[in-house]
């Protein structure tokens, strides 16, 4: 009963914390629309810096918000009872869909620069952010050809599953960093007396959407790392077998990397090492079965 | 001697990482030296854009490098003979030089704003900055009162840790953010005829540093959180109880937070789940034995 009534409050923690995150995430992308067509003449695909306003609202919308959602996916007690198989179609049309409107965000930078004789490429800003839509499509690609399609063994997965989790956490801090980048170019460049530094309401109002970004990126890490709120292992995972004892040759090697960390345990006989090795396969295995 | 050979290859590649991010840092703070020397007239403290070269120079330095090591410093394997205790001053004290640092950095941006009547904390770089700034300090405080003065009760350093980790690797990403967003700010105002866009060396340069910044930051990050990388824990807290016997009654309080996550596993045996339950303590105990 008492663990009972610890696992409902911290059941309520991660929906606070749900909650808190989808509101931040919403409210920006309200704010990158109030930005837009409040104070920078609207939307519009015609070369003019109307054109330009759909790179902040579909970077805020698809590679922020949408990006972080598709990151927590698997996490959402109620999706537990759904298949693995569902959950990485949704965690990669997500993600997906994030791709496409980060590319057509570029797109329309890229147009609206041609279109008035402006350089492109020169600044941080777009370094950085070229570099995290190339790395975002590797792992788009490496993700399904690994964890998607049926073919690579399991031992591969589990040894590519951290670089993984690491590699889109890593990206998706970095795309937060290059949309700070862009509100202070943005803003330097399109306020004009008043400029930037008398603080019009323009420039609190974006600075707001650029502390809210930070706040919903933060929210983000603290849910996507917490172990205790992982999807629990598949069934079929969670028989636990001595670690002599392996019914398929590849899922055997892919405790390797732990077994490293088992020989520092000296003190401990190799019976409990052996225990400790079965539940970290426990949990590769939770990550890597189908 | 398998294991063996595998735990040097593992010890290698740690070696071949810090090697990298201490080169990756060395480089960063070079750079730094030669946009201020070469490009912005050099460093004094006289309220000119000389004084305020301190900023990026000592940003770079302390709040960015030094703050990096002071991260991943429990994780030297030829520390893991020295104390505990002595490994946590070590950790203290490389933060509290980067704290000093980094005010000073603001200090100097500050003194240069005011002796021009230029406005301080329009932009969302000093939004975020001193909002950085602040977390860090509460962030030394608190793991000052909590892990190295000997009042907390283990069960709290052991709730506290998760937090304490998570807190000091997002301020360490906000922080190479914010030095991003002020890159971007500082070549825009300074570099006039050729202007940014034109890319002189000078853009060439310090967007190389902002590049550096980032690969810096990955690399700090990924070493801070593979497990195997973890400093061994201490050999008291290596002899496992069963999960009953309790010797002093605040430590068992402190697998609180893990029992709520044995629960789910339902179909292993009440043994299974104490076992599992005694390593994750043992984590626990490792990461708050002084």
């Amino acid at each position: 009963a008492a663990h009972g009534a610890r696992k409902m409050e911290d059941y309520g923690r991660f929906l606070a914390l749900l909650a808190s995150a989808l509101l931040v995430g919403f409210v920006s992308v309200v704010l990158s629309l109030v930005w837009v067509f409040q104070y920078r003449g609207g939307l519009s695909w015609d070369g003019s810096s109307r054109e330009f306003n759909w790179h902040p609202v579909l970077i805020v919308t698809g590679f922020v918000f949408m990006q972080g959602i598709a990151i927590i996916v698997y996490r959402l007690p109620w999706t537990w009872k759904c298949s693995k198989l569902l959950m990485k179609f949704i965690h990669a049309g997500l993600n997906t869909i994030a791709m496409i409107l980060a590319i057509v965000a570029i797109v329309s930078a890229f147009d609206f620069h041609n279109a008035n004789n402006n350089p492109n490429m020169y600044s941080l800003h777009s370094w950085i952010g070229l570099a995290a839509v190339i790395f975002y499509c590797l792992q788009l690609f490496c993700g399904f050809a690994v964890f998607l399609l049926p073919f690579a063994p399991v031992r591969l997965r589990a040894a590519l599953m951290p670089i993984h989790v690491y590699s889109g956490l890593t990206i998706f801090a970095t795309v937060i960093a290059t949309a700070l980048m862009g509100i202070t170019e943005k803003l330097i460049f399109a306020l004009q007396n008043p400029s930037y530094s008398e603080s019009p309401p323009e420039a609190i109002l974006v600075n707001c959407l650029g502390l809210l970004l930070v706040i919903f990126g933060s929210l983000i890490l603290w849910m996507a790392s917490r172990p205790h709120w992982k999807r629990p292992p598949e069934e079929n995972a969670k028989i636990l077998r001595p670690i002599g004892a392996t019914p398929e040759g590849t899922e055997a090697e892919s405790t390797m990397t732990h077994t490293r960390n088992a020989d520092k345990s000296d003190p401990r006989s190799n019976t409990e090492a052996a225990r400790k090795e079965n539940i970290k396969f426990d949990e590769a295995g939770q990550r890597t079965t189908m």
